[in-house]
């Protein structure tokens, strides 16, 4: 392939300098992740970007099962005097639910709303089926769609209809409910981190910015390459506010009948719109290995020659024993083109296979991530291409976290602040005093948020950044997507 | 436990036959595997239930993926005027879908429906996708909910809201299209035989009952203990009836523009009552071994004397390497309470380990479907399992098959099939004319329907059974759930 179409190959992607909401929504279209649908805010998954989907839920789901959570499934459609029962629930989500009115011609005795979240109806559920302490802890996920209609929709980052996973448990103590909460969140930690390569900072919700009906709200936040934030995932201990408006009641061993306590917590499509964001550049994806949908792409070579093919899908056979692997034999493509394609769809490892390498005993490989090629003796392939892909893997965190070291800053000058905000250089750790106020005036001024008050603790100073009174927490403030 | 508690155990399950509809009930609802919700005609599966759903999922998407099928994700609703382009399949679905008008307070500018299943939304969505020939075949499932606005409903058997997948593939010619509508029959023929031990009777559908817009639906019949049908799966050749309202075409190699040919077909939570009603006794369940949720269970038997506990979890480690195990070491019940728990369940092999069985060196093992109990060497047990659970997987079949063919009649005269149809004996195999009166006249005077018209064809005779005229077809007919 000449110089020149392959400058006009990538030149179809905006540079992410430029504009970096563009540059997104043309990876997401360019890569066949997604497309739009005639449904307002709706996107349609397509194959590749299910398919990364797919890895994800598996990923979570070995380790939501080993550790003792049971998929169930629960409606769709909640009653809607179900949803006012809980009033700081009710106010957070009825402004942005869709209400079903009629089943073919005929109008519904009582409106049903497409669930956003399912505590409005899982929770009853439990009432009817705990008695006793044996019954507990119960530990259900749920893997399903919600619905919330949105405003302003982004494919993956926000639409009005995602897929995700909804956990519910219910517990006799309140120290098992937060133990809970934060097993979940280091569970998802672990997600994000050792699979999906995104570093994340662990910490608590404000008051503010908590779940609606939650008691505290666990996040973890990533940023993004543009130095924003993204909420990856969120673990709610709920207390037992959902309990009492649901009657959900156990008898505990001392005889007495109590209410229990709930957690809820959730992950979402979104997901992958952090690992493009994260992991992506101007020549397009760079899948996570671990996730990936393809981990390997093996294109053959000059193909009309005697030999090629079989033995690069004789190739194939034997490395699709261990990893995702596709071929490419497409005639219609020259092998620059399809360079640029791969590394577009940001597979981790492409294979080259030729005469020359046969006739050598080799492949050459080329890395997404360091775009390095290198050959690999054929009979050590299997054994070396699981190291390359690890350590794609840990170069991909490493790269990621050095990264939001570089943009995140420290400062307790709120002059400074506001100018940092305006320029979106990422996250500033702040000392802050706890009230809404504050918080509340940082957004009107600078449009950042609190992320959260990581796990974490570190102590930079004494006083609020914001209004100079006695501080009480460090935080992580950014925009957000 | 005493005889007498046993037995109170088992009759809180009414025999099935005394009273078919309420054992279904009796045995959904004791064995955990679903539960009513307060939405009308919306189940809530339970762990148990959505386990076995799980493995039937991983069964059939893992033969779907090995013939070139991927997974998409295309929106739940979908906007009015979509579903009024394809007239049959309007007119068929209009009557059952459910309508969403508003979302918050403010009222939709076109209101949209619930997907009671997407030929309406994908169809769209491939003619802006497919360009040429090298865009086709284009295999795509989705395994997602609907919602038809049912009337009369039962847990799994017909419900509101129900889990399934839907595969829409597009084609170059009617010849391929047809091929693939045969090749998806014959892998749910697959999966039912050789993975639920269901023995289906696989045919073409009347005109009258084939998909609102297909051209051809193919099925698959299986029987239920009650000698009524269950159909289990569909498979539509929907011809260029889809493509055409919604304009998919294609350059072809001929140069010639072309409209594509479509297929979808189906599989859906049903199946987990047809595994019920095929296999299950007035004992409780038979789980199909190979996606039982839990192959294998292993009671301690008198497990406060030394090293019992410990052997059993040890077994557990090691039989969890290749099988679906669980331990059940509550002590708030007796062995005789969790032997009627786990047969209840359908749990094909329970294993007992008592202090005895660790002195011979061995675990008693009690199988599911003869009830026979037997020993076991210790040291040859993961390698005996796995013999076991193959000769109980075709036993089960081999079972389900007798009792089809003792409940399946031949019979060309009408009389006959009324008196017949009256006692609800099973399937009646009769020759038909092939003319929708006769049809109507069927399901009028018995209520049986045409199941199907056999792949496998016979010829019993020269002349209709109805209506005595020259016949066409070999039917089967039956009442169906």
């Amino acid at each position: 392939m000449s110089k020149k179409k392959e400058q006009d190959f990538v030149k179809e992607v905006t540079p992410m300098e430029e504009d970096f909401a563009r540059w997104y929504t043309d990876i997401v279209l360019k890569t066949d992740m997604v497309d739009y649908s005639p449904v307002k805010g709706c996107m349609i998954i397509k194959p590749y970007g299910y398919g990364l989907w797919e890895e994800i839920v598996s990923a979570l789901d070995k380790r939501l099962k080993e550790t003792g959570h049971k998929n169930a499934y629960f409606p769709l459609l909640i009653p809607e005097s179900y949803l006012e029962k809980e009033k700081d629930h009710f106010e957070g989500f009825a402004p942005e639910v869709l209400w079903v009115t009629h089943g073919g011609s005929e109008e519904l005795t009582e409106r049903l709303f497409i669930r956003p979240t399912s505590e409005t109806i899982i929770l009853p559920m439990y009432s009817k089926w705990v008695q006793s302490y044996r019954d507990l802890p119960l530990l259900i996920n749920q893997w399903c769609n919600v619905v919330r209609w949105e405003k302003t929709t982004r494919p993956f980052l926000r639409t009005a209809e995602f897929l995700w996973q909804e956990g519910h448990t219910l517990h006799a103590t309140a120290e098992e409910a937060e133990e809970e909460t934060l097993k979940i969140l280091e569970i998802y930690r672990e997600l994000l981190e050792d699979e999906l390569a995104i570093p994340v900072i662990l910490g608590v919700k404000s008051e503010k910015e908590k779940f609606a009906g939650a008691d505290r709200t666990y996040t973890m936040e990533a940023m993004m390459h543009d130095g924003k934030a993204l909420q990856a995932g969120t673990s709610h201990n709920l207390g037992q506010n959902f309990a009492k408006m649901f009657d959900v009641m156990f008898l505990d061993r001392d005889g007495v009948r109590k209410h229990g306590w709930s957690t809820s917590w959730a992950i979402t499509t979104r997901l992958i719109g952090g690992i493009i964001m994260t992991h992506g550049d101007n020549r397009g994806l760079k899948m996570p290995p671990r996730v990936a949908p393809i981990q390997v792409v093996i294109l053959p070579i000059a193909f009309h020659k005697e030999g090629v093919l079989d033995k690069a899908y004789e190739l194939k056979n034997e490395l699709a024993k261990d990893f995702r692997v596709e071929i490419d034999s497409r005639d219609e493509y020259s092998a620059g083109w399809k360079f640029n394609y791969w590394e577009m769809k940001g597979v981790p490892i492409r294979l080259e296979v030729g005469p020359r390498d046969i006739a050598n005993n080799q492949v050459m490989a080329v890395r997404r991530d360091t775009l390095e090629k290198f050959a690999i003796p054929m009979d050590e392939l299997n054994e070396r291409l699981g190291e390359i892909l690890d350590d794609i893997h840990n170069n991909m965190f490493k790269t990621a976290l050095e990264d939001r070291e570089k943009k995140t800053f420290v400062s307790n000058d709120y002059e400074e602040i506001k100018d940092m905000m305006k320029e979106n250089k990422g996250f500033i750790k702040i000392m802050w005093c706890g009230s809404e106020e504050c918080e509340d005036k940082l957004k009107a001024d600078t449009s950042a948020t609190i992320r959260c008050i990581p796990l974490e603790k570190e102590k930079l100073g004494d006083k609020c950044a914001i209004c100079g009174k006695e501080a009480k927490h460090m935080v992580v403030i950014g925009k957000a997507y």
